[in-house]
Parts: C-alpha cells; sequence; structure tokens
C-alpha cells in the first residue's frame, strides 16, 4: 500500500474464529430478550450489529455488545426504554431515547427522518437521552436503501481528540456519515471518523498486537506514539478539518438535543448517554430518479474504472470494500478475534444461552 | 508553525495595495450595474464578494470578478436572470438561477433556506442552472447571523482531485461549508476544500511566488509537484474521507439538480454553470436557544483557551482566524496583490469607472 493508503482492518485466521451470520444474529437477539428487552427490539438492534459485523466494523458491532450489557446491569441503559416524541413538525422531529439501548432509538429515528422526507421531500431527527448506536454506516444505509440520501452522525463519549493547534482532547470522535442509493453497484456510504482514526480501529489494531502508524495518536503525555495500547488522545483528520467536523457532530446530536458536549461528558459512557443526527433527502422531489442514477451511478462506475494507483487493486468507492465483505462474509461467515468471541461466549454461558461454535 | 499546521494564505506588503473596504464594495456594485445588473442585486453580490475578500479569501472575493465578467461578455452569465422556484414544499426548494451570476441566486437560496427553517424546523434549497458563488463560508454566515445552524455545498467546474486510490482526476474541488451561531465570540465557520487544498489557496502561493507543500499536487504526468505553476491535480484531503466528501457534494448540488457532475463537465466552468445546496436548522425548534448557546458557546470559550501546540500562538476555533481578518480589514482596509489590483483596474478602465486606489 502506498503511503496514502488508510490501512485496512487487520486480519489474521491464526487468531480467529468463523462464526455463521445467522446464528450470530440470533444469539444475540437471545441475549437481549433474556436481558429483558422485546423480541422485536432485541431484533432490530441485532440487526444493526451484525451489519455492523459484516462490514468489518467489528468494534462498532457485537464486540460492543459486552458493553452495552454491562451498561443495562448496572441501570443505566434501560432494555424496555420507550422511544418518545418530544416536538414535531412535517418536517422534523425530537426523539427521546429514554436511555435504551442505541440502536433501537436510532433505528426509529432515521425510520422517521426517511418517512418525514416522503412527505415534505428532507426529514430531519434528533434523538436525546439515546446510548451508543454502533456504526453510523448501518443507519445511512437504511437511507439508500429506501432510495434517499442519508446522513447522521452522533455525540458520544468525552473529548479524546485534539483540537487543532493544540495537543489536549478537545472534541469527541464522532462519525460523519452519508449514503446515496445507487441502481448498479453497491450504495456510495461514506462513514468516516474525525480523527485520524476512529478509536475502533486503534482497538482492533491493538487486538491482533499491531502497531499504530504514525500521526495517529499521543500518549499520556501528550507525545507521539505506534504504541495502541498507549494512545490517549487521537489528533484529527487533517487537521482543522476534522476538528471542525467532529465539533460539528457535536453540535448537531449534543446542541440541538440539550446533551452535553464532549468536554463535559465523562468516561461513564453509558451513564451520560449519547445524542444522534439523521437527516434523509428523498432525491425525487428535486430530479427525476431516472436521470438522478443515470448521472451518478455511471460516475461511480467511471470511477471504479479509473487506473489505480500504486499500492491499490482498484479505485474503489467508499463503501465498495464493505459492500465486498458483507456479500463474502454472509456466503462464508464472519471472522471474529477469539478475544471477541470468547468475550461473547463468557456473556452467553452467564445467562446459560448455548453459543453456536465449538469452545 | 508544526508539520501539522496548514499554511494561512501568503501576505507580503510589499507586492500589495491597500483598499478601502467601502471603496471596494462600491466599485464592484458599479462594474457590475454598468454590465446590466439591477443595482440591489449587484450590491448582494458586491456583498458575497467583498465579504470573502476581507475573510482572506481573495481567491474566491473580488479576484474571481474579471472572469465572471468574461461569462457575461461571452453571453454564459446573464446579468438580467431571474431566479425562479422550479419545486416547492414546505420544507425544500428547487430554484433555478436562469444563470445568473451565482452569488445572487445562492444568497436567494440560503435566504429561502432560512425562511422554510423558521416555518419546518430545516430548510433544504437547491440551485440549478446556477454560477460560481464565490465562497460558501459566506452563505453558512448567513445562517449563523439568522441564529441557525447552515450549511452549504457546490459543483463547480471539471474533475480535478484524484479519486483514493488513483493519480487520475475523478471529482471537483467543492467547498463543504458549516455554520453555527454564538453570542459569544465569533460564529464557528468551517469552509473545508475536500482536497489538501483549495485550488484558490494554490493560485495565491503562484501569484506570491511560493512553493507549495508536499502532498498537495501531482503534475500533467501523475507525479508530485511543489510547483505551483505545474499542478493540474490535487490529492484529496486525508484520502477517502476528502474524496468521498467531494462526490457527496457534486450529488447533493449536481446530482440532485440534474447538473452534471464533475467528470463530465469542462474547462468552459461559465459556460457549464454551477449547481448548489443549501440546509439551514432553525435550533430553536429542537432545544431552547439559551440552553444551545450555554452549552456550545461555553465549550467554544474552553476550546480557545487550551493550551496551544509548539508552533501555534493560540487555539482558534474554525472561522475565528477569518473574523479576526474580518475586523482588522474592515477597519485598516483590505491589501491585495497587486496583480490582483490592476485586474479590477484595467476592468474598471475599460467601463470607464474611477478606480478608488492611486494608478
Amino acid at each position: 500500500m502506498s503511503s496514502l493508503a488508510t490501512p485496512d482492518i487487520p486480519l489474521d485466521p491464526s487468531q480467529e474464529i468463523v462464526v455463521k451470520f445467522d446464528d450470530l444474529h440470533a444469539l444475540l437477539v437471545k441475549i437481549l430478550v433474556k436481558k429483558g428487552m422485546f423480541q422485536a427490539e432485541a431484533k432490530i438492534a441485532a440487526s444493526r450489529l451484525v451489519e455492523s459485523d459484516v462490514r468489518g466494523i467489528h468494534s462498532h458491532g457485537s464486540r460492543a455488545l459486552p458493553r452495552y450489557i454491562e451498561g443495562m446491569d448496572a441501570g443505566d441503559i434501560d432494555p424496555r426504554a420507550q422511544v418518545t416524541t418530544v416536538k414535531e413538525t412535517p418536517a422534523i422531529a425530537l426523539l427521546d431515547g429514554g436511555k435504551g439501548l442505541g440502536h433501537v432509538a436510532a433505528t426509529k429515528g432515521m425510520q422517521l427522518a426517511i418517512e418525514k422526507a416522503r412527505g415534505v421531500g428532507t426529514g430531519t431527527v434528533v434523538v436525546r437521552r439515546g446510548q451508543h448506536f454502533g456504526a453510523a454506516g448501518v443507519y445511512v444505509a437504511m437511507a439508500a436503501e429506501a432510495g434517499m440520501i442519508g446522513f447522521c452522525t452522533t455525540n458520544t463519549g468525552p473529548a479524546t481528540v485534539a483540537a487543532y493547534g493544540s495537543r489536549t482532547p478537545a472534541v469527541a470522535n464522532p462519525a460523519i456519515a452519508w449514503g446515496v442509493p445507487s441502481r448498479v453497484g453497491p450504495p456510495f456510504i461514506l462513514d468516516m471518523a474525525c480523527a485520524a482514526s476512529s478509536w475502533g480501529r486503534v482497538e482492533s489494531l491493538k487486538m491482533y498486537g499491531r502497531p499504530l502508524p504514525a500521526g495517529w495518536a499521543l500518549d499520556a503525555a501528550g507525545n507521539e506514539t505506534c504504541v495502541a495500547a498507549d494512545a490517549k488522545t487521537l489528533q484529527p483528520s487533517a487537521g482543522a478539518r476534522g476538528f471542525g467536523l467532529a465539533f460539528m457532530g457535536a453540535v448537531l446530536s449534543g446542541g440541538l438535543s440539550g446533551g452535553r458536549l464532549p468536554m463535559h461528558k465523562t468516561w461513564s459512557v453509558n451513564a451520560d448517554g449519547s445524542e444522534h443526527f439523521f437527516y434523509a433527502i428523498d432525491l425525487a422531489q428535486f430530479v427525476e430518479p431516472d436521470r438522478f442514477h443515470a448521472d451518478v451511478d455511471s460516475i461511480m462506475q467511471e470511477i471504479r474504472a479509473l487506473a489505480p494507483a500504486a499500492g491499490f487493486d482498484k479505485v474503489r468507492m467508499p463503501g465498495d470494500i464493505e459492500a465486498e465483505r458483507t456479500d463474502r462474509w454472509k456466503r462464508d461467515g464472519i471472522p471474529l478475534h477469539r478475544d471477541h468471541v470468547n468475550r461473547l461466549g463468557e456473556l452467553a454461558a452467564k445467562l446459560k444461552i448455548p453459543v453456536p461454535w465449538a469452545s
């Protein structure tokens, strides 16, 4: 890979156990129902988690489940939460997630944004008193699946990313995600961290015993480090730009819902809760969908056909690599790190639920 | 400056002429009226141009005027264009800019987005058959001035930024701009290029005889270059992220309005026209404005008070440096490069309009 290439997720069969998509989904549903969730909502949450796993974003998929269950055990995440509507117009809504598992309120948030967009052209939904919603990409994929353009961002956790021009954390590391439907190839799904990397990627590299690329992280003393375990602060991506986008993520979700902004959040992420922002655009209300797809889909195909630079096997649109992985892993099973599988196994054992893999 | 610092705009008093804000504004109005624009619309366009100049974005301010006048002379930009409404709901509108000077349709676009947001919470306005609108930051500043969150992007000109994973241009270099109002300091104004730099910054460095930082540009053969005059293609900012955001800019403005996407645009920028996207959020319909400002404004002040890293005199929010410049240059005059002033002078002379500086 050239120096411009972002390293892909680490993979190493010797450290992994392969789990079937349906088996993993079923296990997650059982765990969540055992913790008190309604079957229908457990299925929604399990779907968002496994969709994240097959995209290769394990850190925001089932690997995060033990943390959510801890939140339920501590009384910070309510498995029976009701999502309620606080304010509403034909174009916007403010939902209250009731501190339930974030994936449920977030799914309802994006569904409502899509519904409003069908009515008046766009829908903007903010969720307050939510919880960590996993991977942002799976929500904009919902919009793309509905034939719409989707955007989402979130406000989770304390400041862990340096301000541009400082080595002190000032913002969190929210995802900024955009989705665009396609009738030809996979949809365009841009799901980007605002720091040089997501924290999930840092955790994955730590789990696989790999070093961090230079320029990503600072240690507790504010010095650059390539040791994943020493990373305490991440540098913003592209300086002022990543810093600015991270701040916007916090304003759109936390600011608009009265949630605390990252510098005022603590390390008790479940107790603090999260806020989310969803925006859907019904493209058919601006332009003939046939015309839109003729233009946008053909450009995506033309870009994919460009000559790759040294270090790249082909040119991909954002989301292509995750779509390829999804197809492959839905068919062949999902390779999960053994530590990840073991933690899920321990959780299942505690709840007396059999696991779908040989232990 | 540390290696992480983006170089600020070049300044060199020995190459500059200082022009008063009001004098420059008045000159631009006279030029535009002489070319057939209505006084009221000429004032709108001149305001957007001079607002850009005092922010330090000369490339997107009055330095661009000679190119717009060429477009009028060639019949590609219509000084008497009518901005018409093609489609409308309470939340969205598609405007037709009639191929008039972009700043007029863009100003009406953001004003309409703000008006719709007052009604239903958000407004989304797409402008088709527009023209280059100058600096995106001045439009999101309009939203911030109205107490709203603003977003805008645009689709101007052919592909000049490499796809991630390729050295071939695949996307243009649109601005992605966000604005957030503040009651304490200046508003948050993030106005970012999607490539490693804006083309305007490259032109400025060329004008001042400065080299480009490494990693920004490729020459005609696809090799890296630091010679501004040799730059033919820019690298995307932060790899897949800048590439992805540039693609989104094109989809939101060009895709949603049936405009051509960058790979299908030509170098005849005026003849091709531009498309724009505006989104305004009335924060008061989500949260108590007092609460919003207590949270967001105080965090901005806390971030500004952080210890600066080596190479920085203080920590700034996006937009701070432009706000400081605006205050200073509105008071003391705007330093413009002599080539910039000379071109405006030639234009004025051709139209028999006296210039407000000693020649």
